[in-house]
This record gives structure tokens, C-alpha cells and sequence, in this order.
């Protein structure tokens, strides 16, 4: 592990966290040796998102150049090229100034002026005049990766770790979201306030789940939701005085419905308007109403929604977890790669096991080791009193050794390929017949209901959020889980290396086929170099493409 | 006449022009002893209407008090209060900024938070927190009129004249568009704009019609169209150097299409949005796109279409023309009303002559003088010698003197009364069979084909304005015409006051009934005044409102 350590410690760690005692008990994620709270992370990147335009290069592009180009318009303060439809390049100013001095300076394609939508974005189109000139001096530009290697490539790298907890080190650090990715997705949220801010100049639009709470996978969707929290901010003004003024507005008999129509005619500015903004789809009547879109500059796949404080109490709680310890996003990606591997998680709606539910059972363990690694939700809210449980969420970050108070004797020493494999046997031997999974107690809990899967929704007491899981599922899961904690006891790294076999995570990251165990373990023993290579030709999962989708969110 | 001067001459004359030999041969409207053109005319009432808000006031307010509450955000200009759906200040700041400030110091309507589409406006509500303390001082509110009088009351006010001319004045002087009116109609497209321009911030929604071709009646609808002309601008900056920087943008097969998607989205955005839009309905596969609604803050129905240089051209060219010379907007009002009171228009859609028609039939009567009193479109082209229309008519308002080169003897003697009865003949002893009526030569010409009543469009040759009339139409029309110069001939002044009928232009606004012209004729000689208001009450024609939509545009 000791010769990755540079790699996946500091090099691609959004949020930066550092395993190991110095941090283990404060809730701040360190960036630029200063501690910040989720709130001052997402304003940050907020404001960083602002002040940032996206261009489009051409294929041979002089990048010292552009950057001149640029540095008329104000100071450069950090850029990043990926590929996405050909070459592109984020740019962030210093100054939020430099974006009028740029946009004034743009000119609207001119080839089929009038058949153009007249609207003035952030994203713009960087062309050459003279293309053939300017080829002599060009060096090549780095491009930021902006998905993850395929699960065959991942296999291969991981064969080649001194341990399994490597093996995971090197998971997380392949699959989790970027620097850049985060600030392509901070940008995409800015983007889309661009046109909320036309009509609401209060509103914000902010990422939630996955693109903020420290278990996003590069390629997972962005979901964003639109906040006005901020609009009645001068309500409570002008109270003095005989009289009273308020704005003329559209009154509607509920808040859905505002809601619903705002998101309609939001959706249909990007669809007319956006650039880029493609196959947009209204799904208002659904129980929280959203807008998805593709919005091709950036390659995301978005959700639009309206702040809902319960998904961001969740984003929130898990970037929390994620902060605590190196070892719980470690231990949440390799479970969640292993298993999407095994098929049994699934980015379409079924009656797969979901990434959250799956993330809450990995948490669910993490509380039950002895001694535990996370608090209960219930001792956290035990901290803030008679506190809710938000403003509890935030009264960690102004505490550091409030987490101390509530773990006495934290557990530091637990290795995470011991944590992987008591996580299987754990699962592996739960009586999901009988009991349930409450993070909020921390205990298995007598079932309230008959779902084959029971997990206690953390932020709306009596709602159980593996609603959708089946009893095959479920069976399948515990079969995996079982089959895979055999396999690590009976690992032989050395004899495994010596034969090149896939070994450690990397042989539990290979489908189990339609064989039982026994045979299957028999058939790994006898196979070498080459055979790996075609066996992992056959898993079909060289596409990266593909399987950005389909190791899910 | 003369006792009437006062009224009408200044105190009502939106664009005000002065009747008689000062102003005949210029092109200008004198507001404020200062000169401008249509284009000046049109940018000032712009600039006033963004520094405009509007304010529902409660039924009993203390005047003095909202003022007074104004004036801490800036200077009040000007103000008036009308009735519309209770009582409304509009209020003109000095500066821009000033709105601004209110805006900040006003509140989101907090009965009902959370459902009210949060959209910030210049629409407010203005309310008492302790209505009873206050009503004491209070003195009674000025309401500026937003609509004109019945007929029934006109008629009654015509009959007091003291000549036909005099009538005449009374009639343009009632009917046409007040100065409060033309602030409101600015303000309404000022508002739109402020929904065009969070998308395109370079965009403008400017009146056309008869909002600024003075031509306008109290209660006629505000068509206004958006335009992107200075969307344009920045494109041609940013050629220098090896490398060019374009928007990106959607692009769209064809311009109609982008102007149907922007038409959508911002009709979207007025009804879900908009605070006291209503009806929105979008007709976007007309030949020209629009979007109809009503705004109830300013009681108008609006047409928003996008930029039609026609549209634009037309309005000039009858601002010039009304601007010409006093007689040619009274002789156009009275033209109108007779023809609306004797079913010849209709605000429908169908087989009636339009009230454009109408009016170019004025011009071209005018055209037709000897000596002329407004020159033909051909005269004005020839001025401007190898430019195009439109520069044409900008031209004309750089040159003072410049129409009394096309006329060189201008008619300034002609009666309008003797105009009135003129043109009736005029039109009696039309042959609609073979000529057509053609602006730009000022001349009948021979039909190009065989509509009734063939019009040239002074813009768009070979197109017949007046395609829609049919037969029976044209021939209602030449018989109402012969019919009203009949009696116009036979009219005796005294011995009608006398009698207290109706006499002069009042007689002609009576409808002549279904009888032959002869025996309504002596119907009409034996009358008292107890039975003029009898039959002026069956004429049902005493309802404002209804009044408003009938009497056409």
C-alpha cells in the first residue's frame, strides 16, 4: 500500500480527508490545511462556480494562447482541459467581472445569425482563423479524465496492490469523484441558475447526494435542486410605519403546484434556450417532481428538483460519515462496486438493492463494530440537545472533539480488509426475517413490517427506504455476501501472485457464474496469466462507457 | 370652437401637435417646445416606463402618506391614480435606482408564503395596517380616466358644439389616448420586457400600432413586439488577432422557429409568472407569432409578437401623417366612430373593413385634395431619393421644412366640416368596380384584380389590405357614405338646436335604422328632446366597457 499512498491520499481526494488518527474524530474536511463545514465547502464551490466559464477548443489547440487570450479579460486563476465532444476547457477567473469583460467581447455565431436563440451563457466556442499556422509549437494537452477506468482495467491494477486494504485504497481512488469533476458539476448547477436566477434573483441551484457527500462515482448523475430559501429573506422589512408593501405575486392553492410550475417553465427554458440542454423530460407529478436533462457541455445527466431539506440532511449526514474516516468510503465503494459486479444493484428502478440503502448498510455495520467506528444518529442528536437534528448536523462542524465525546474509545486499529470481510459474514449471518437496520439507534430492531429487506429511513421515522427489495433479491445478496467472506478466508495472496490469479478484492470483483462456489473456486485455482486475460475479456465490462452506468451511482 | 380650445388643444394631445399654420409642414410633435422624432418619442416613453412601478392602493388612501413613503426612496416625478380592479397609483421615479431601493424594502405577501410564485416585479400592493386611524383627513382622489365616454354622453356633449368642426375636436378629444393612458401602455410593454430581458438582456419590448401612431383610442388593445436588434451589437467585435470567441447557442432550422420557441417560453413565463396575466394564449402558427393576454395591473389586452419591420414602418408613417396637420386625426376619429356606430367595423375578425383600411382611405382622401393636405407615400420616397422607405421617413423628421417642398402649396383653409361632408361624397361616387385606392401614387388606379375594395399596402406591393371585404360590405359602406352626406347637406343648424335634436356630427353618429335614409329622415325631423333620449338610450350603446371593444381599434 505504502508506494500508492501519494496517489490516492492527496492527489484525487475532492473533499480532502486523511485517514488515520489526526482526523479521525473531527467532522471537517481539510482542504488547503484549513477546516470547513459542509455549508462553507458547497458556498465555496458555489462561488468558485460563478466565476468559471466553459469554452469549446478546437482539437489542436495552442494552449498558451488561449490562456493569453483570456488574461485580457482578468486574471486566470485555475483551468482544467477534458474531452467531452471533442476538447473543452474550464476556466476559472479570479474576479466574477471577467466574465462580463469576456462575454462582451463574444460574438454571437454569425454564420446563421438569425436562426440562433439570442441567449448569452457561459459557454463558449473557441475557433482558430487560420487553423494550418498554428500547429508548429503545440504540445500535447493533458486531459482531465473525467470517468472512471473499466472494472477489466480495475481488476488488472488491483492484481498488482501489496494488500487487500490497498486493493480498496485504490478503488476508491480510481472510482471517486475528481477535483475537476466536482467543479464541472458545481458548474452545471451554476449554469442552470443562470436561468432560474432570471426570474427568482434569490434562488440558488445546489448539488445534492452523490456530487457532495464524499460516495459520488465519477459518472453519476448530477442532482440539483433549485433553493428559495433565500427570496423571503426581506419579508420581515418595512414593518414600521402606518402602512405596509408588498409585491403583487401569483398566488396558487398549494405549494406543489408553484413548485410544479416553476420546474415546468424552468424545464422549457433549457429546452429552448440552453445550449446543449438535451432530451429534457418534465416528471411532475412524481412524488418529488424533477426535471431531467442532458447537458451535453459538461456530459452530465441532470435532476432538477426543488430543495427538499430531507435529501440534503442526507447529503449532509453522509458527507459527515465519509469525513470521520478514510476506511468508511473506502469500505462503501468496494461494496457498492462489488455489488453492481454481481448484479445486485442496478442504475434502472427494480427490485435491485439501491446505493443508499446499500450505503446505510455499510454505515450500519460501521456503527456495530466493537468498539464503533461512526456514531448512532441518535448520539449525534443526543449532542445537540434539544436541537433538530439539521441544526444538529451543523453543530458538529463547529465542534471538533464533539465526536470524541460521543465514541470513547474509537475504534482506530480495525484494518479495512477485516472490516471488508466482517461486513460479508456480518450480512452473511443477519436474520433480515426478523430484525431490521436502525442507524438512528444503531441496533437491530424488531421488523415493524413484513418487507424481506427492513432499513429504517434515517430522516422520516416509519418509512423503511429498502421498500422495493424482494425476498430473491435479498436471498441473492446473503448468498453473495456468504460466498464472498469464504473466499477472503481462504485467500493465499502469495500463491495466488505466484500463479497470477486474480487475488483479494480483485477475485471477488469477477462474477461468481451460474456455478456453485466449490466449482467455481476450483476453476479459478487452475487458471493462469492468459486465462485471466480471456475470463476477463468474457465479463463484457470493457466499455467504460457502459460501465459508468452501469456500476451505478 | 373656441370656448373649447383649451380642452383639447393641449390638455389631452398625447404627442402633442398644434392645429394651423405653425406646425403643418413639420414633421415633429412638440412636446415641451422641444422637437423630436417618432424614434425620440418612443425611447423617452421607454426611459419613463422603466423608471415606473405600479401600486394598488386601498380604496381610502391618504395620498400624502404614500408619497411621503416614496419620496424615502427617491424622488417622485409624477404620479396619477386610476380606477382599474379598484385603485392604482402609477409612479414615476426620477431614477432607476430608486425602484430598486423599494424593491429591497418590500415584502413577499406572507399570509400565504409558500404559495406564491415568488417572481419580484414593479407591481406592488400598498396597505393600511390600521385603515379606520386613518381615514379622517383624507381628501377625495383625481382619477385619471382610462376609458373614453359612451356615444350616448358624446352625442349629448356633440349637440352643445357650436359647429361641426367644433364636434369633431370634441369627438378626437375624448376617443383619443390620454397621457396617463400612453404611460400605462408604455409601462405594460416595460413590464414584458422585464420577462424578455432575463433571458436576453439586450432585447426591448417597444408599442406599435395604436399605442404611438397617434391614431390610438382610449381601450384599445397595446400590440407590442419584442426586439433583438441590439442583440447584434458586440458581433463584429473581437476580429483582431488568430482567434475568434463565439456563444454557444441553439440553433434552430429557421427563424420562425426560434421566434415561435421565444414566443412560447416567455407567454409561459407571463402566465405562470406574471402577477395579473391572464388568458394567456399563444398563436404561434399565425403568420405573425404571437401571444395574447390580458394584464389586469394595467386593464389591458396585449398582443406580444416579435419585431416586423412592416408593423414598425406603418406606425411611423401615421404618426407622421397625424402629426402633419390637426385635421387629419379628427377627420380619421370621426370616420371611425361613424363607421363603428353603423356596423360598418367590427373588432371581430370578418368581412368589415378594418379601421386601417379605414384610415388609409382618410390618407388617400387627403392625398386626393386640391391642393393636397398630406403628400403621397411616392412624394416622400422621391425626398429621400435613392434611400429606402424607412430611412425615408426618418429623414423627414431631420428636415423641417422638407413637406413643404412636396407641397407646394399646402391646403390649409379647408373646414374640417367641409372635409367630413367631402369625403363622404368622395366615397359615395367611388368607382370601387374598376379603381383601386393606391397610397404611394395618390391616385385611383385600375384593380389589379377583383376584390371589392382593393387597397394597396403602402409597404408590400401587390398585397390588398382590404382583401376580407366583400361585396355587401363595400356596398353598406358607399350607401351609409351617400346617406351621410345627404344629411350633412341637408343640415340646419338652428332650427335642429332649436328643436333639440341631435344635429351636425351628432345626427350622423345616430344609426340610421333599417328604413330608407328619407323616411328616417322625417322620423328624425319630428323628435323633442324627451325622445332623443329614448332613442339614444335604445341605441344600448351606454356601456363603457362594451363601448371600449366596439368601437374598434
Amino acid at each position: 500500500m505504502q508506494g500508492n499512498d501519494h496517489d490516492f491520499r492527496f492527489g484525487r481526494w475532492p473533499l480532502c480527508m486523511q485517514r488515520g488518527k489526526k482526523f479521525h474524530v473531527s467532522g471537517y474536511a481539510e482542504v488547503s490545511t484549513r477546516k470547513k463545514t459542509f455549508a462553507e465547502v458547497q458556498t465555496e464551490r458555489l462561488d468558485q462556480a460563478e466565476r468559471t466559464v466553459l469554452i469549446k477548443c478546437p482539437s489542436k489547440l495552442n494552449e498558451k494562447k488561449l490562456l493569453q487570450y483570456l488574461a485580457s479579460h482578468g486574471n486566470v486563476k485555475s483551468h482544467f482541459f477534458f474531452e467531452n465532444r471533442g476538447i473543452s476547457a474550464l476556466i476559472e477567473f479570479s474576479e466574477k467581472s471577467s466574465i462580463t469583460s469576456l462575454q462582451d467581447a463574444v460574438g454571437i455565431p454569425s454564420a446563421s445569425e438569425h436562426h440562433v436563440v439570442p441567449f448569452k451563457s457561459r459557454l463558449f466556442t473557441f475557433t482558430l482563423k487560420n487553423p494550418v499556422s498554428q500547429h508548429v509549437e503545440e504540445t500535447p494537452l493533458h486531459l482531465s479524465p473525467q470517468s472512471h477506468i473499466p472494472v477489466k482495467d480495475l481488476i488488472e491494477k488491483l492484481c498488482l496492490a501489496d494488500s487487500i486494504s490497498s486493493q480498496m485504497y485504490i478503488l476508491l481512488n480510481e472510482y471517486q469523484l475528481t477535483e475537476e469533476n466536482i467543479r464541472l458539476r458545481f458548474l452545471a448547477c451554476s449554469l442552470v441558475r443562470d436561468f432560474a436566477r432570471a426570474y427568482f434573483p434569490d434562488s440558488t441551484v445546489k448539488p445534492f447526494g452523490s456530487s457532495v457527500n464524499t460516495f459520488g462515482k465519477l459518472g453519476s448523475d448530477v442532482d440539483m435542486f433549485l433553493d428559495f430559501r433565500d427570496t423571503g429573506r426581506h419579508a420581515t422589512k418595512m414593518k414600521k410605519g402606518p402602512f405596509e408593501m408588498e409585491y403583487q405575486m401569483k398566488r396558487l392553492p398549494s405549494e406543489r403546484l408553484a413548485t410544479q410550475r416553476i420546474l415546468s417553465v424552468i424545464g422549457d427554458c433549457l429546452d429552448n434556450f440552453g445550449p446543449g440542454c438535451a432530451n429534457v423530460q418534465k416528471i411532475l407529478n412524481a412524488r418529488c417532481p424533477l426535471v431531467k436533462f442532458s447537458h451535453q457541455p459538461t456530459g452530465f445527466q441532470c435532476d432538477l428538483s426543488v430543495s427538499n431539506s430531507i435529501a440534503i440532511r442526507s447529503s449532509e449526514l453522509l458527507y459527515i460519515y465519509g469525513c470521520l474516516d478514510s476506511r468508511v468510503r473506502a469500505l462503501v465503494f468496494t461494496i457498492r462496486c462489488w455489488a453492481r459486479v454481481h448484479g445486485l444493484t442496478n442504475s434502472a428502478p427494480g427490485t435491485w438493492i439501491t446505493n443508499f440503502s446499500l450505503t446505510m448498510m455499510v454505515m450500519f455495520f460501521l456503527q456495530r463494530r466493537s468498539p464503533p467506528i461512526i456514531p448512532t444518529l441518535d448520539q449525534l442528536k443526543e449532542l445537540a440537545g434539544k436541537h433538530s437534528c439539521l441544526c444538529l448536523l451543523q453543530l458538529i462542524f463547529y465542534c471538533t472533539f464533539v465526536l470524541s465525546k460521543v465514541i470513547n474509545k474509537p475504534n482506530l486499529k480495525e484494518r479495512l480488509y477485516v472490516l471488508l470481510g466482517e461486513f460479508f459474514e456480518y450480512f452473511g449471518n443477519f436474520d433480515f426475517r426478523k430484525n431490521s437496520i436502525n442507524l438512528r439507534k444503531g441496533k437491530e430492531v424488531n421488523k415493524p413490517e413484513s418487507s424481506p429487506l427492513y432499513i429504517w429511513n434515517p430522516f422520516e421515522q416509519d418509512l423503511n427506504i429498502s421498500k422495493n427489495v424482494n425476498q430473491p433479491q435479498l436471498e441473492k445478496f446473503i448468498a453473495m455476501a456468504r460466498e464472498s467472506a469464504w473466499i477472503l478466508q481462504k485467500e493465499d495472496k502469495t500463491q495466488q501472485m505466484i500463479n497470477k490469479e486474480p487475488w483479494g478484492l480483485a477475485a471477488l470483483l469477477i462474477p461468481f457464474g451460474k456455478n456453485n462456489s466449490s466449482k467455481m473456486k476450483n476453476r479459478m485455482k487452475g487458471i493462469g496469466s492468459e486465462t485471466i486475460r480471456s475470463l476477463l475479456d468474457s465479463l463484457k465490462l470493457n466499455n467504460a462507457s457502459s460501465q459508468q452506468k452501469a456500476v451505478g451511482k
